[in-house]
Formats: C-alpha cells, structure tokens, sequence
C-alpha cells in the first residue's frame, strides 16, 4: 500500500542540501550502468562504485548513466561533483517524495518523474525517477530497480532506429515515453477493477463492493498526484527556452504531453464513475432495507388483527355468548378470512406487492 | 458499451511513430474515396489499393482523399509519405483512442474530432476522424465507414453551392460542421430519454429508473469527453495563425464555435438535471419507506394493547374475579374500544394520517 | 415548460446558411413595425410584408425596424439582402436556440439575447431576440409578440427624453436594458416562491415541496443559461473596439452589466437556497421516521414482555400451582405493572420521550 | 430577515437614471450632515435640506458631505447637480440593492458597499453605503442612520491625528477601514454561534440545530455576496490609476484588502465547518434511529418465540400429552430459559449490545 | 483547540496603526535576542529591554534581532522607530490573526507566515511569525516562545557551514525552511491518525470515529489556512523584483516552494481521504441497520403465522370439532412445521441470509 507521506521529519533542522534518503525503500548500494553511443557504435558497461562508473564516461560520444537505487549517498555525491550538480538537486534526487518538477540549471536540467508499477495485491506503487539532462549526456535515477528501460536501451543497440542518430534530449523523451505508456498499463488495470466492479454491483451489491470502491479511489488519489504535476513538466519542457531541447524533439515531447492529458482524462473519468458507482450503491443497500421491511409489514400487518382475534376467543369469561354458540366457530374463522383478505386488497392497491 | 479505456498496453516499450492500430475494430481492409473538385469538375474515384487512390490525385483541382477504416498501416504508410506526413501523425490517426486536438506541421494542419453515433441499444458510440488540411488537399481518417459525409459530397456534386468556389479550409470547415450538427441528434435522443424517465420517476419510481439515470450519465461522461477538448480545437482553428484558413472561412468556423460551446452547455444542463432526479428518486424511495413504516407502526400500536388486554383475560387463574361476572365481557369489550379509538385520535392529533 | 433541447436535427446535413425555423413556436407570419425618428421627428409605420416595410425606411433618419416573429424565411431574407447581412447572421436569428452572443460585422454588430417571461403556470419561459445594430439603424427580432418593447416605443415618442437625442446604439442599449430589467421581475417572483416553500417546510414537510424544489432548480438551471452568457455579450459591448458604440453609450451598457451580474449574483444565491432546503427537507423527512420509530419501539417494547406474562398464565397445564393460589393473580398484574414501570423508566433515562 | 431580493421590478420600463428609491426601508427625509476640516480648522454643520447643506460647503477646505437615508430623490438630485455627478450613479445610490462597485469618472470615483449590522434576533443586516470621492471632497450616502463613522468624525474633530494632515483620499479609506473592522464583529458573532452549535451537537443533538445551521449558512450566503466583490472594490482602489488616490494612502488600501481577504477567509472557513457539522447531525440522527431500532429488535427477538412457546401450550386440545404430565410445566419453563439465554448470547457475539 | 476567530472587535473604530495585541496569548513581556554575525564572528545577546536590544546592534555586521512575544507594545515601537518601520507593519506584527502574507516596502521586505505546532491532546496550534528583511538585518517576532529557530541558531555559530558566508537574505529563507519542514512533521502526524482510523473504521465502525474525522477535518481547514497563502508568500519572494533577494538565494527559495506545493498536496489529498472515510463510515453504519432489520424482520415473519395459529387453537369455542380429536395435536404440529420451513426457504431463495 502506498503510504499516505514518507517521513520527512528526520530532515526537519537540517541545513539544505543535506544528503538523507527519504522514502519507503532501505538505502542499499546503487548498481550503475553506463552507456555510451553515437551514430556508429553503442558500448555498455555495468560499474559497482561511482568511481568506476565515471571511468566509462567517453566525453566523445552521448553518454547514458542510470542509477538504480538512490539510497547510497556517497555514489549520488560523486556523481553529482563530477557533473558539477548543486547540492538541492541532489537532495530532491535521495529524497523520493518529490513532487514530478522540472528545473532548469542553464547548463543542463533536472526533470523528477513518478513510475507507477503494479506491486503485489494489485495496488498502484510509484517510483520516483530523476532525470539530469546535458548537452551530451543525461544521468537517470531509479528509486528502484525496474526493467521498464530495457526497450530503449535494446532500441540503443540498435543502429537501424532513430535514436541513435539523436541527441540526447530525444533519449530523455524515449525515457519518459516509456514511463508515460506504461501509466496506460495500470490505468487499463484500474479500468478492469472498474468495469468487474460494476458487473458485480449489478448481479449482487456487497458491502466488499464498498471497500473496493474506496481502494480504487484511493488508488486514484495517488496517480492524480502523479500526473497532474507531469501535464506541467512535459508542457515546460516542450515549450521551455531551454536549447537543450532540439526543435525536432519538441514534436515528440507534443506527443508525450497528449499522452499525459489523456490519461488525465481517464483519472478523472475513472473518478467520476467510481462516484457514480457509490451512488448506486448505496442507494441499492437502502433499496434492499425497504424491501425487507416492507415484507415485515405486509405480514405483520396481515397477522396482527387476526391474531388479535384469536386472542379475544381465548378470553376466559364465564358469560361470553358467542363461544357457547354452535356457529361462533365458523362465524369467527369467516370474519378472520375477511380481514386477511381486505388486508391484501388494501396494500395491492397501495402497490405494495 | 464504450469501452472505459482501450488496450494502449501493446504499444508500450514500441518506438514512437510504430503504426500499430490501438481500438476496439478489427484492423480490415480500408475503402478509399478520391473527390477532385474546383468551381467547373467534380471527379469521384472509388480506390481498393493506396497505390490506386494516389493514381486519381490532381494536382490541378482541390483533392479530397477519405479514407474508411484505419486498421491498415500500409495504406496510411503509403499515403502518409506521399504526403510528407510526420510519423506521429499517422500513428494517431492509426490510434483511435485520441483526445480531440489540433496540431499545426506549418504546410498542413492536423485535426481530430470525434464522431458520435447512436449504436444499437440506444448506447453512444464514439468514432474517431482524423483530418489533414494542406494548401490544395484533405485527406479524411474515419475509423468506421458512416454515411455521415454523403451529403457534402453531395453538395460537392451540385455546383449551385458556395463549397464548390471555395477552398479545402472551407471543404474541412463543412465536414466538422456535419459532425458537431450531428452531436445535436445525439443530444436530442439524450433529452428525449432524460423526459421519459423525469416523467416515470412521477408516476411509479422503480429501482431500474435509477440504473437508467446512471446509464445517461456514464454516456454523458463520454459525450463530455469528446465536446470540451472540441471547443478548443475549433477555437484553435477560427483564431490560429496558420494561413491554410481563410479569412473568410474563419465566420463559418466561429459558427461551429458556437455550435461547440451549446453542446456544451447542453451536456452541462443535462448532467445538472440528472442529478435532480437522482435526488428525487433517493428521496422518494426513502418517502415510501417513511409511510411503510408509519402503517406498520400505526396498525401495531393499536394492536399490541389490545392484544395484551385480550391474552389478559385469557390467563387461567382459578381466582380472577372479572372473569366470572356476566359485565366482565361487555366491560373488557368497551375497555378495548377506548384504548383504541384513543390510540387514533392520538395519532390524528399527530398528523400521521 | 421549457424544453430541454429543440430539435435541431432537422437541420444536420444541411448546407450553412440555410434559412430553417428552429425552435418551439409554429413559423406564421411576422409582423413589422418600422420607426423613423431624429431629435425632432418620429414616424412609426407597420408593414404586412417585407417589402413595404423597406419602403418606410427613411435614410436621413435613424431607423427602428421590428420583426415579431421569426419562422418566415422570406422576410427575414428580404430584410437581410437590403441590410447586406451574412447569412450565418440570418439563419442564427431563425435558429431561437441560441445561445447569448456577440459577434462583430465591422459594419454592424449582431446580438443575440434571451427575453425571459412568465408562461401559464408560472413556469419560466425564454424568448430570444437578436439586434443588429448599424451605423444609423437597428433591427430587432422577436421569437414571439410581446409588449416588453412598448416603453422604449413611448420614450421615442416623446421628445422630452435623452433617447431622442442619442443613436442607434443607445436605441439598443435601451432595449437590451429593458429586457434585463425584466429578468428582476421573473427573479423576484421565483424568489417569492422560494420563500413561500420555506416557510412550508418549517410548518409541515410535504412531499409536494420536493417536487417544488426541484422544478424551482430547473427554472434556475435554464435562467443560468440565459443569463451568464449574457455577461460576456454585455461586457464584449462595453469595452469591445466597435466604433458603432458611443463613449457616451458606454457608461449606460456598464450599468446594464452590473444589472447582469447582480442578477446572476441572484441566481446562485438562489441555488445555494435550494441545496439548503433540499437538505433541510430530507433531514426533516428522515427525523419524522425516526419519531416514528421510537413510537413504534416504546409501545413494542413495552408491551411485548407484558404479553409474554400473560401468555404465560394461559398455558393449559394440569399441573401449574401459581393459577390455582389465591394471590396468583394479583401478584402477576403487580409484576406487570413492576415491569411497565421499569421500561418506562429506562426510555425516560435514554431521553427517548 | 435579509430579503433574498428587492424589488427592482417597479423600475422595469422606466428610462435609465430615472431617481426611484428601491430598498427595504420607506423612503423618508434624509438628515445631512457637512463637515469642512483642513490641518489646522474643523467645521462641523447639519442641515434639513439640499440649499442649506450646500450652503456650507467651504471650498478651501476639504468637505465631507454625509447624507443619512437615501430616500429623498430631491435631496440626491440637489447634491447630485452641485457635483457634476451622472444620473446613473445617482439611481445607483438610491437603489441600495446594488453590488459592491467601483467606477471611475474620471473626475471623481463612485464606491458602493456594505455595511453589515446586526438585526434583532441576532439576523445579519446589510445597509449600503456609497461613496462619491473628488478632488476635495467626499459624499458619502448612507441608507439607514447608523453611529458607525461617529469614530471617525472624533477623529477629525482632533487635530492630534494623522487624518487632518491628509487628502480626502485617506477619509474615504478611513471609512472603508471601519465598515470592514466592523465585519469582525459580525463575524466573531457568527463564530461564536457556530461554537455554541457545535457544542450543542456534541451533547443533545436536536432538530432545532439543523435549523439553526441553515439560518447560519443563509447568513453566510449574504455575507459571500457582500464581501466577495468588496475584495475587487478595494483592489481596484489600490491598483486603480485614478490620481485621486495618493501613493500613501494605497499602503493603506493594501491594508484594507488584507482584511477583505481574511474576512473571505473566514466565510468560506465557516461555511466549511457548517457542512460538517450537518453531516454530524444527520449522522448522529441515523445512529440514534440504529440504536432504537436495535433495542426493538434485540427485545422482540428474544420475546417472539416465548410467546410462541406459551402461546403452544395455550392451546385447548383435549389430547396433548404434555399439558397432562406433572412435569411439562417445568420442562417448559426451562426451554423457554433456554431460548431466552441463547438469544442473549447470539447477540453478544454479534457485539449488538 | 484552534479559535475559530480571534477578538478583532476591540480594534473597530481605532485609528490604523493602533498598536494593539490581537491573539489568544495574554500579552507579557518579550524575550530578545540579537545576533551580530559575519563569515568571521558570531556574537549572542539576550536583553531585556528594546533599549537593551538596540545598543546590542552591530552595523558592521549581519545582525538578526529575535522577538519572543508579541504582547509588549513598547517594544515592538521602539524597535519599529529604530528600523523606520511603517505603524501598520507593526500594527500586522501585533495583531497575531493575519493572513500569511509578504509586502515590499522597498528598503525591506514584510513577511507574515504561520508556524504550526502540536499541542496538547494532539491538536494543532497555530503561531504566527513575522519578519523584516533589511538590507544587512533581519527582524523576527514570534508569538511565542518556541525552539525551531535553535537549529538555525546554532548552525550560525558554527563557521563551517555556508550560512556564515552568505547574507540576511539566506537567513530568512533558512528560518523559512525550518518553519515549512515543520509543517511536515505536523502532516506526518495527522497522516499518522488518519492510518489509526482507516484501521479502526475496518474492524470497528463506532460513534467516535465521525467526530475523529470531523475533528482531522476542522484541523486541516486551519492548515489550508496557513499553507496556501504562504504558497504566494514564497512565490512572491522567489519571483519579486525586490534586490533584498539575492539570485543564489531564489534557488533556495524554489525549493522551498516546491515544498510547500508538496504541502498543499498532502493537506488536499488528506481532505479527499476523509471525504472517503465518512462515506464508507455513514455507509456501513447504514449497512449495520439493515443486517439488524433483517434478523427481526426473519424471525418476527417466522413466528408471527405460527403464533397466529397457536393462539387460533387457544380459542375457547365449546363447537371446534379438531380440539376434540385425537389427531387435531399432531396436525397442527405438522402445519406449523411446514409453514416455519416454507418462510425459510422463501428467504433462504431471497438470499436473506
């Protein structure tokens, strides 16, 4: 489950740019890829310190350094001095409850973007991936491991693809793509939840139904967080002064920025179903409650007179003509018969039944 | 049903401009139509290959290409590069699961609205149209075949109409004015089943009414989604720099403009009206409920009294003085009448019937 | 009542500019009033046809010309060649569905508002009325007869006031003022109902006032419509860049403006009203069940153990010594009478009478 | 109570500027009060009519013109001519259902807004008071005599102050400044009913309270539509770029419009802890009605058998072996214990009680 | 326990700039401290009095002056009169119910924010903080005595960290930043209660879990009433014109308002999570009432027919031939064995349990 806020407390006092992991996941080591690429070749290397990843770095050619796991301050420091990164970049980069942001530090810029992923039990996490972006290289943090890069990365290797011929801001678009698509992947997941939901609510509404409504609004508190900051950052980037961004990539980043409204639309969309669904349930639970009391009533309301009567025949005193009278059983039984009946008649009128 | 979201899941990791068709149709075969028209000609051509339809182009006339059924990547492929279009482009006009929007690649604008038709069931379904406007030519994506053009074409054929002297902007401007004139159709069948039901919830509101009203409002959810991105692209196009619309084509659009924002409007009103009646009909339903129980209430308070004088009576000690006087059984019988006739004056008193 | 929607189907395929009467009202004759008047002058002549009213048009002076009623295609394009209208201006004065509009000709403007009156049954009824306002005359059409525009006729009549004095533009100022003013007279009457069912619901809750609530939203949900829109056309004259509007003119469209805003002020406060007695009405209806109920259960509760005892002591065994003593009987109705007491004192210790 | 509209209707038809008192109160004579004042003199003069106020205006100094009751056209008309003010601002004041405003012309600035005062029964009451700002003058017309700007006549009356030492401008502000401050009391009043209401729903929650929250939110929603423009009016004084506002006192128009903010602030603060205190009320009210129902129903369950039970065993059948055995009327007994203690339990478990 | 409002009453009718203390605190004396620092130096001086406080000021060095305690009018004047402080900024440091805001005067920069605290029983404490940035000073007033600032504090005494170096502009964000990052540990807490509840309402929905969530509710009205403002605070501080702010020291402040959106965010989604705790919550209370209807409705159903018929053989009719027959017991065990098995199977077919 996501937690409702990460503990941000243990930094309150600290002086900024103070390296501490914030977020859900144990610090551990960071494990660094690095890629180099141009048009005519492709070179990958895998690093375990930060010292040995710089040693990959090929100044000559468009360098890609992606870090999984952010909780191991001495890589991120290293990094961040061989870049040349300020020390609140660094901060925002540890700390995995950021906000999706983009920054432009002139020579290059810091973009914070949030992977949501499916985790075990079908609920929503997110990830926070920071992007630095230069003019020759673009460094990637992970809050964790995934493999939602390993299709551009294939693509790299690749020289019949366009990527290869592009600078590095089109690598940081096919990045963020990749993201953006896969949030069409949990969305189709929530739309499922959604539409069984529905099924359901119409064949037997539960109360389980409730919680499930309520788990899936939750869900889509989450993901409204997550992507409407991002409408944001892809509008900043496509229409931004920065010239780290090429002309030709600002058409894709149209793209991407397409995609997130849509699935904007789709959050809201989801949203407004899932009230709509609560309606209806509820108002099918009180639906349910008049029908059981209606029942309740037809029958008592039938039996009560009658029993009454039979009470009144059970009386005990001495002087009671009727009971003596060999027609005051029928009678009586007829006179019950009668007021049964004009019951049902009433109550068939009022369209109870 | 409209579906709540189609599978976009396929294409995530694919390169971006990989034409894959994402919706609910089966990818076929497209039927293609090439109009060539200027003041003096009309020529129609059916085309089965997109070699063929590239064959009836004439450069010398104003060109309108339509293609029905987006499902064929080759054919769109094969246009598209006759046309100079950016990859991005086809992949949307492939991908029918667009928002609308209007994107300007300076020599030709792209358009893509949504068309609404009543499917069986009396549900809405959406059909997406793709249109490209260059300087001499449209080129129409329609994701199913409709009969929705057959009366510009028409027009086109009679040259006593304006459209006939007029350019592609004005030829695009008369098809979006077909499609928004059609979302009133739609709108009327909504208001006509919106009358119905506010006219049932009068007479007997039934538990189906409820899922009626909710019914409209997921269709209306729908309609919404396509009307509100419309009025910007239609202002979009009345107000944008781009110098392929013509002065004179920008009044016509600023009717469609007016047209877009009533549909709005209308969707608006048609949603605040259902909410009325959902409120009426939970109260209603909780009004009934309320007399129900006042029936049963009234009919077992002045029962339940009666009820214990009479069990009273009928207990079996053998020392009960009443029971042997010959006034014991008229008194009781008076007694209970009293009780009664207070219990109903008591509730009279109380106004509950 | 008013329609939700009119039907404008009939027109989806049609060519634009086709001249087709949309609305409630049967297309019949117009009727034509053309008033001539300067500072010293006023000629007022009624026409039957289109022609002859042309004929009475006085060019040295400023020019009035009135259309009651709107469903005669010829008229209206008769008056529209000799004013040289376009013939989107003509077919939205046709069109009485409408939204509030402003749109600038260069040479005359047209306006579009809706005139708000009282139909049978106190239901509100719209009635749109166009303007186009020229250089030195002004046309306006009415969707129906109606005696609104009478004072502005006598203030013309008589060359005591400002009106005879001023142009064109504060002509339509003057009757655009009088059509606002008018929608005071409809507000206050929808708030003495308001007020009226307040009342009620303090007095006696009935399930009539819902249904007065709800058709008093209605009203307000098409008064809206009417009159936000509104806003932005007065306020598109007073500081639009016509140079058909007078500096002088445009301190009086101001105060028209603020006339609008304080009637939409209205409006809302209005709902806001509403959505307070709605929740009064069902908070109030769900406290009488619950009344009813604690009727119900005190007298159950009460009486249920009663007869149980009595019940009891009607047993038929042989062999049952309490019935057979002598203080049998009176120690039972004592022990009744104990545990009456005892369920009284309970209630009245929960406070529930 | 605040009517929820006055009637404007019996102005609908007359000419713009037409001088017709519309308000709640009975127009009556107006009482003027003059006060002429520089640094180092201050006059203070009362007149009976228009001629004698007028009379003691002293043009070298700076001249407070303060006129009670704005029922008397003869005597607006007057005032109105001397200054050069527009007809239409002059309706403006006399009709005190206007919207909080600001209007320039140009030689003066015309101000309308509220006062609020506290009624009897503790309702809120709103008087309009507008101000007419010159060069050296200020009128200010207030609708009902009220003693609240007696402070600010002290003031001036005391050459000790900074107010003697400035322009008009800094009187005008000086009154603004005490109707606002005066919106504190009236909402420090509301606060403290909405506290003494929450403490009341914490210990007897009773249907008075609904009505007391709804007479609450209606105070509320007359407070919004005077403070809310308000905000607008004094921006507008602060940023305006009318000179007759100097650049010292626009430090304490920002001033003024903090408190404008804070007073909008604390509305909608209000009207926030409003709405959750009826969801309290409405469900503690559900909760009281579960609690009664559960007691009928734990009662009646446990007794609906036993009455069978001795209902059975009431019955007159000549054989039924169990009413002859010496046994069967403690047998029964101990099943009806039984019965009885098994209920109890199931209930427990179920946490019913 | 938050006031709602605090006293401004006593204010209305005082000239601005009335030193005046608004506030729940009882006004006392105030505690001073000055700190004289540069890259070189820090000097600590606690005084007594604003005399005192003044001759600590070292005009060679950045100096921050710390006030405890807004009560003492004294005081705050003669520091005010030192600095050339406007009396309405002092009146806005007094007066502790403001609206955080900031507001240039130039030669220094006024900026209110809201400090929040945790008090006793867990509420939220509201304290207001003002500063006044100066060139080479910086003023800062607190309401109360607290130990936030500490941190700040005693990083300025320690030469290694970048605070030293930098100016009183690095000051303010850095007590800003100490005050934001507070913010979070409130949230943390509420989000903490927030989990407790959500836990609590699945296992045991009670009474007293509405007013937990209505009392979370009240307290983050009060948080948006110091969150949001303060993002315009810093907005305007990072964006100003004003040279105060040094263009290192923006980046900073960017960062501090990217947390204070990251505030806004949790305090809305927050809001919407208790919006969802109340439904679920008023939804199972709803669902408790059904179940419990339906054991009555069961049970009473079951036994009403069966206790009609025991009480129709109690009858005491001298003619009922089945009373007198052997076989009349036994039948009428059977009959009502198979009328108590037909009920059941009725709801057993029904799904009533």
């Amino acid at each position: 489950m996501t937690k409702l806020i990460s503990k941000r407390s243990i930094k309150a006092g600290l002086p900024p740019g103070s390296l501490v992991h914030l977020g859900d996941n144990v610090p551990g080591r960071a494990s660094i890829t690095v890629i180099n690429y141009d048009e005519n070749d492709f070179k990958l290397n895998k690093a375990n310190t930060a010292q040995e990843c710089l040693s990959y770095i090929d100044p000559s050619m468009i360098t890609w350094v992606n870090v999984d796991g952010v909780g191991d301050a001495e890589v991120i420091e290293t990094i961040g001095r061989y870049f040349g990164l300020h020390p609140l970049l660094l901060e925002d980069v540890m700390n995995t409850d950021q906000r999706p942001k983009m920054e432009d530090y002139d020579d290059h810029l810091f973009i914070v973007v949030k992977m949501l992923l499916l985790g075990n039990g079908g609920r929503v996490v997110t990830d926070q991936v920071s992007f630095v972006l230069g003019e020759r290289y673009i460094i990637s943090f992970q809050e964790r491991q995934s493999d939602l890069f390993n299709s551009v990365e294939a693509r790299l290797n690749n020289n019949k693809w366009r990527i290869r011929k592009m600078g590095a801001d089109y690598l940081v678009y096919s990045l963020i793509d990749v993201i953006v698509d896969n949030y069409f992947v949990i969305l189709e997941k929530l739309g499922e939840n959604i539409e069984v939901l529905e099924t359901e609510l119409v064949s037997s509404p539960k109360q389980e139904i409730l919680r499930s409504i309520q788990t899936l609004k939750r869900d889509l508190i989450f993901l409204r967080k997550s992507v409407w900051p991002l409408r944001e950052v892809v509008s900043g980037l496509e229409r931004g002064e920065s010239n780290l961004i090429a002309g030709t990539s600002r058409i894709y980043l149209r793209d991407v920025f397409d995609h997130t409204v849509h699935a904007i639309d789709t959050v809201e969309t989801f949203r407004d179903m899932l009230s709509g669904m609560l309606d209806i349930y509820l108002s099918s639970a009180s639906n349910r409650l008049n029908e059981v009391m209606k029942v309740l009533t037809i029958i008592a309301t039938i039996f009560i007179p009658l029993t009454f009567i039979v009470g009144f025949y059970g009386m005990n005193f001495k002087y009671m003509p009727e009971t003596q009278s060999v027609l005051g059983y029928p009678a009586v039984v007829l006179l019950m018969a009668l007021v049964a009946l004009g019951m049902v008649r009433y109550f068939r009128r009022k369209k109870w039944f």
